[in-house]
């Protein structure tokens, strides 16, 4: 038995963290552009990354220290991914960590950036941030808000964790998402830091299950970034540990972090869930669902609310899984929309699949009859705006 | 040696076929929406499908003649995909096949549609296009006007081909495209008539090998329709035949009619080749190129004209293909727009990269400098007409 509580200023809650984010110039609004999160003690770390080949030069900077190095802090900024540029990315950030203070003790500090592809980044305004943050201060909301890019509010979220005996732990993260989001990750970022006695092998596996049925099964836009990080800091502070209830407490946040992202997808005006059920596979069941939530014709109909069930019945068929029309089912939320025995779209039912699409979430449900696996993805709709958001993003 | 003599009407200049189309009501305008396309004598068929799993109707009732069947009748419909809709869409076929005329010795007729996705035939209102028909007229405009859906003009083309003694034969085409359209086929349809004495072996192999080159290499938003279709009719109603020219006829005619698809896809207004060059392998080369081409971030940097080469390189990593940043060069028709020695966009780069993105067609060239195999996919910008035209498609 345990309770999970939600915390407020959920990052400043999680004992041993210091935490902060400054306007040093990045951006031309005077919002936060750079933060840190720092540890008293070292803190294991876990971490899935993009798993695109040109990964940015945060994330190979990240891969030269040793296997199951320890770190008690890291920088994040935004406006600029630092990544494809070179040996010289990784190089800067060395450079950029040079002027650290020296009284932090600080060991093996980890970077991690979001912004434009291709440009270096600005070393004195980056390390200007250093002489304004304050090191021994927490501020969870200013941290979420100075990595944010296209996105339109900050996400944060927090639990305390009491277990039966009345001891207790925390666990806490912030993220960004908005575009370049889909499975395998975008230029998504998570960071999320606990103050439980988590062994590191609990950290590594339940982070990994977390982010694939979460951060990696929801999609604004299909494209992946390369610079999508999920990270995981545990200082041990409190010497309390329950892996159920983490497990449950890490699951929840992932989830609920992957939603705001999808909310808050560029240009979005609601979010959908693509369950397909029965499949032949889990896999099957998987690549329908990701199709479908990247199906550039799904989500125009469901930004015009045209219950077109066609589309997501073609799109099943294109997505080259096992399927056979008579037995395919489709529903939005509880309204059967489609079966071989009743194809047809009378107006009555249109009127009722209309009026479940204007909300701003429900259910695709695609029934395949084919087996018994079934997989969800997250999608969103794509609007004009998304296609203002990204025609003009660098200016 | 031989001769390749642009046509015009070219459906008309094929010996032995009669073609045509007329309004019978089922698109509210009083354009065409059922066609004809007839022969003389019977012909050879050779086709290539949708990979769709959920084939339309037609294509099952295509199947359910015996292999190699020859046919001397062809019937087109818009605005209704005959697709979903079971074993009634495949006996409403036949049922429309039994008000065929009599006299005309129809045998095997086969029938292709486009439209909507659900819906059953309108038999009475496609029947009707009977009584209107000239069987025995030719009109190559208006049976190109009665396939279009969203396209905003038809699509036709043939050629008379020479050869160096003095003897020739035809080969003209029609198709539509406009939305749905990726590699292996959208609601593309394309029909290809010859009077040429050509093989059936060759028309399967040629038709293939076209088709891979030229339809299944262009994409306007990644989506695979339930009925796309790319068929070849011979009458052999001439005693002539050179299968280099015809080869090099076909091979014109399908990356012609591809281009024009492109160009005409919904909301599109450039038209850009995606050329991966000097990959580890073919297929890595092909689906780097295919994935430029489907990518949402590099089709509205298109459409934003920004030379954002950021997300160029973003969509080659993740596409998961071999790839270095060391090694990788992207060109926008000439000019070097990023390489690991020169990473930086500054302003001169940018304006002449600006001035080639403004034009209606251009290149962009990723070297990977990774081995020396090269594809090319075709791809255009993604607009806010492209949402207005797919938020609203039904109505």
């Amino acid at each position: 038995m345990f309770n999970l509580i939600s915390i407020k200023n959920p990052l400043e809650q999680v004992e041993g963290f210091y935490c902060g984010g400054v306007h040093v110039g990045l951006r031309p609004s005077n919002d936060p552009d750079v933060a840190f999160i720092r540890s008293d003690a070292l803190c294991d770390v876990s971490a899935q990354f993009t798993t695109n080949r040109f990964q940015a030069a945060p994330i190979k900077h990240f891969f030269r220290y040793p296997k199951n190095f320890q770190t008690n802090f890291l920088l994040m900024n935004a406006k600029n991914a630092n990544a494809m540029t070179g040996e010289r990315g990784i190089a800067d950030i060395d450079t950029i960590f040079q002027s650290l203070p020296s009284d932090l003790s600080i060991q093996n500090p980890i970077m991690s950036s979001t912004g434009v592809i291709g440009y270096p980044l600005d070393i004195p305004k980056i390390t200007s941030a250093f002489e304004k943050f304050d090191f021994h201060g927490k501020n969870s909301k200013e941290t979420a808000r100075a990595i944010m890019t296209t996105d339109t509010f900050e996400k944060q979220i927090g639990f305390r964790i009491e277990l039966s005996d009345g001891n207790y732990f925390h666990i806490a993260a912030i993220a960004k998402g908005a575009g370049m989001i889909n499975p395998a990750m975008a230029t998504m970022l998570c960071f999320i830091i606990t103050d439980a006695d988590i062994p590191k092998e609990d950290m590594d596996t339940l982070l990994k299950e977390a982010t694939e049925h979460s951060f990696n099964r929801i999609s604004v836009d299909g494209d992946t970034s390369t610079n999508d990080t999920v990270m995981l800091l545990a200082n041990h502070a409190r010497a309390y540990y329950d892996k159920r209830a983490f497990k449950e407490a890490l699951n929840l946040i992932t989830k609920e972090l992957s939603m705001q992202i999808l909310q808050d997808g560029e240009g979005a005006t609601k979010v959908v869930a693509f369950e397909v059920k029965n499949a032949t596979t889990e896999a099957e069941a998987l690549k329908a669902a990701k199709n479908l939530s990247n199906s550039l014709l799904v989500k125009t109909a469901l930004f015009g609310e045209d219950p077109n069930w066609g589309r997501i019945a073609s799109t099943i068929g294109a997505s080259g899984i096992s399927c056979d029309e008579e037995k395919l089912q489709i529903y939005y939320d509880d309204l059967l929309i489609y079966s071989a025995q009743s194809p047809i779209l009378d107006a009555k039912k249109e009127a009722q699949a209309m009026k479940i699409m204007q909300q701003s979430s429900f259910k695709i449900i695609c029934d395949l009859g084919m087996g018994s696996e079934d997989a969800t993805c997250y999608g969103c709709d794509l609007s004009y705006d998304y296609v203002k958001i990204n025609a003009d993003y660098r200016t």
